[in-house]
């Protein structure tokens, strides 16, 4: 345990994450069941997921838009699949203004039907495509077994929904969009991903497919990062949302929706974060920089006082700064504390640094010290903060690489698995029994089934196309897929 | 009516407000009861306001958070009055995943009570105080005769909610905060307000005291804008919101709450726009610019679509720009547009400006136009936006001042109020009778009380304390109220 009370990861792995989320005061439980209160702390990070997500879905193309929270029964099943996959899962509102509703309202578990009741709606003309919108919202889904961010009955997203004359631009879109979340997951996150197609059991529920892309935690697990679904005609055919062609015309949309949610911040904790807390990669923590002055004397408080405004008029305005100049602390906890808290940088600055008119600067993610000259300073911040966001990422990809493995045989496949949860490159024939005995008997079910030569898309870091036998049936197979136990 | 359908102020205002929302494609109505759509061109002005806003609430301390959307209904009735003023209007959850709930949900009207929950949890010592938290969120308040952005079942807000150790600071954090929306609607909104206590009759239920900001709209009513609650102890008391003190003694915490919606949005419209559609204030106007390039013939598109690009290239960056280069359409067709959609300033560019290597300017606000050398055009713009934020604000407070009145005779009141709404300085004796009375008979209320001279907080604009007689029952009264129809 660490002098904060977090379990360490190797005791237990799944405590250490609720101990670093409440001790680190990312989230708390609320008494609704199932539903959590993000406490300021984990929202300031949400908050640098939203605001650098935006710019890229905004860049590709994207306009913002609000839409009802509440959708109405009838809607939910009017695409058949949908309503199977989702009704069981809603909140359903039967009461409005002290009487008994009419029609029972579903609090929203993903807006496609809502949405694309209004596009219909607005969609008149080939003119009027590409239809591509954005929502920031939060969803509701009844979730039996809850753990704080990464399954919650409550949560916050966001959501992209695009409407397209043709089934080539559709599935442009749901590439383009699963490329701009390996992209953030990657540069932002500094999370190793890998892309690749859900089998039909992990498709989402009316779509025609389902790409994703899937980290691997500190324990093993792989845990689903984002979801890209080109949902063909389904739903536009149901609301039937149509366009007139360059020849008047009537023809169908082809459809998107894309989304990722809160659950990214447990995602980022337990892809980088240690035995002493929060590790955040820069680019997404809310405070950069985290200064602590010593002194021992009041002459030297003083004196270090007058010395750290210096530094953080030089600071202020490049870097989100922290002073914590709280008297009743010792520079000791308060090292302990930021660690806990995450902050990238500690800047310590005592009676010697400032004879030096220097500063010592150290790391969270690795702890790596240096004495840095005021001049500096900025500087030497700026290469620490690029430093760490390229390490973690690099460290993250090689304790991905260290943890998977290519497995044959079936009997290896369970026993490796049973032992220590770990990614699994092994061949599938296709067939949802052998997936579904697997998923049975093991709990590891198939994370992706990466793209193929056809689909002229790269799987970075997958295994190239190699025939072989499925690990369970032994028909034969063209490629691996990847499997491993998930959150 | 104009060339798009916008029905004139004049001849109906309230169509007119409508045909403004719907055909400038801010908003639109749902298939969900009292339930609306926020477009992205209506949602644009939201994140304008929100970044704007939010930064206001930071510089002020508080933080961002989020709490559960579902409120438990025992937690609603643990302050007596809040529960008898919010019950009736929620949505109730009875059903989730499936199963009926052993107690009902109420989809969050305002969060008091789920958020103070979590303030008793976490607040234990004086240390922790002031606790200073504000949400951005959705909230549910089933209305019967809605109107968009004004009024409708769902909405966008953000809710302030603090804790601190003394009364004192409570009310100090109040009016704090009621300035900050005062300075809001002023500076960004260019949009006068009156700011004052409510009544007990339109007072939050569960508050001690509300303050408000109050704006008069176009057809001379009054919408409010913003209110900031004193709650007391109402709640700490409820929740069991208590801190030690220094002496280790426990106490009950002051507590305040605050906030604004997407009623703004309707605000904004109803001050500033006309006939020909949306007017916005530059500072809140997600596109600053239009640029619309005129041609005749193949060789002057060319010339012309050239020199757009020189020009563009000086802007961007500096303003948010669109280029409308649509080939078929013509100008006059896509002045009337942007018009309609209220960007503040076009750009006209065709062959002659090039010759003379400048561009002319038209403001939104008022026509005014003016030929600007391609040099000077950035500096034009920034002239330009300043001057119509700053002439929107003088308009609406002219229109203001003209439309308000002193009276002092009942039946002169009731006769004028039936002819046109507009704002009155009346006497007040303080009795809800004679406010009932008047409502009941003239459907207008009293929008603020001004703050007296002992309160120590100036109402700007407002008149002085002075005495006189109930507008109803001629008793005594120490200043005059303000009485309007609203919103």
């Amino acid at each position: 345990m660490s002098e904060y009370g977090v379990t360490s990861r190797q005791q237990d792995f799944s405590q250490w994450y609720l101990d670093v989320v409440q001790k680190a005061e990312l989230a708390d439980y609320s008494p609704v069941r199932g539903c959590m209160v993000i406490r300021p702390n984990g929202y300031a990070i949400w908050e640098k997921i939203q605001r650098a997500l935006d710019r890229m879905i905004r860049e590709t193309g994207h306009r913002n838009a609000y839409f009802p929270l509440f959708i109405p029964e009838s809607f939910l099943k009017k695409e058949a699949e949908h309503v199977e996959g989702f009704a069981p899962e809603c909140a359903v509102v039967t009461h409005g203004g002290g009487a008994r509703l009419e029609e029972p309202l579903m609090v929203r578990p993903t807006s496609e039907t809502i949405m694309y009741y209004m596009y219909a709606k607005w969609i008149k003309s080939y003119r009027d495509l590409p239809l591509l919108l954005n929502q920031w919202a939060n969803v509701v889904r009844w979730e039996m077994r809850t753990r704080l961010f990464l399954r919650t009955t409550e949560f916050l997203w966001q959501e992209g929904h695009t409407a397209h004359a043709t089934a080539e631009e559709a599935e442009e879109e749901t590439r383009k969009m699963l490329g701009v979340y390996r992209t953030f997951a990657e540069e932002h996150m500094a999370m190793p991903v890998y892309m690749g197609k859900k089998t039909d059991a992990e498709r989402f529920k009316g779509a025609v497919r389902t790409y994703c892309i899937e980290a691997m935690m500190q324990d093993g697990r792989a845990l689903q990062a984002g979801t890209s679904h080109n949902l063909g005609q389904n739903f536009a055919r149901a609301f039937e949302v149509k366009y007139q062609d360059q020849n008047q015309e009537w023809r169908y949309c082809w459809q998107t929706s894309w989304g990722v949610s809160t659950r990214l911040i447990g995602a980022l904790i337990m892809a980088h974060s240690d035995d002493n807390g929060l590790v955040i990669p820069p680019r997404l923590a809310p405070v950069q920089a985290v200064i602590v002055p010593i002194w021992k004397t009041d002459e030297e408080r003083q004196r270090v006082l007058a010395y750290l405004a210096e530094i953080t008029a030089a600071l202020s305005g490049r870097f989100e700064i922290h002073v914590d100049d709280r008297e009743n602390f010792k520079p000791g906890w308060k090292y302990a504390e930021w660690e806990l808290k995450g902050v990238p940088v500690r800047i310590e600055v005592g009676p010697r640094d400032l004879e030096k008119r220097g500063a010592m600067l150290v790391r969270r993610d690795n702890r790596a010290k240096q004495a840095v000259p005021i001049d500096g300073l900025a500087a030497a911040i700026d290469d620490v903060l690029a430093a760490s966001q390229r390490d973690l990422f690099q460290r993250a990809l090689a304790f991905r690489t260290a943890n998977e493995k290519f497995i044959e045989d079936y009997e290896a496949f369970r026993r490796i698995i049973a032992e220590q949860p770990c990614f699994v490159w092994a061949h599938w024939c296709g067939s949802p029994d052998c997936e579904a005995r697997v998923a049975e008997e093991t709990k590891a079910t198939i994370r992706v089934v990466p793209f193929s030569p056809e689909d002229g898309i790269e799987t970075p870091g997958a295994p190239a196309p190699e025939a072989g036998a499925c690990l369970v049936c032994r028909q034969p197979s063209a490629s691996r897929v990847l499997w491993a136990k998930s959150y």
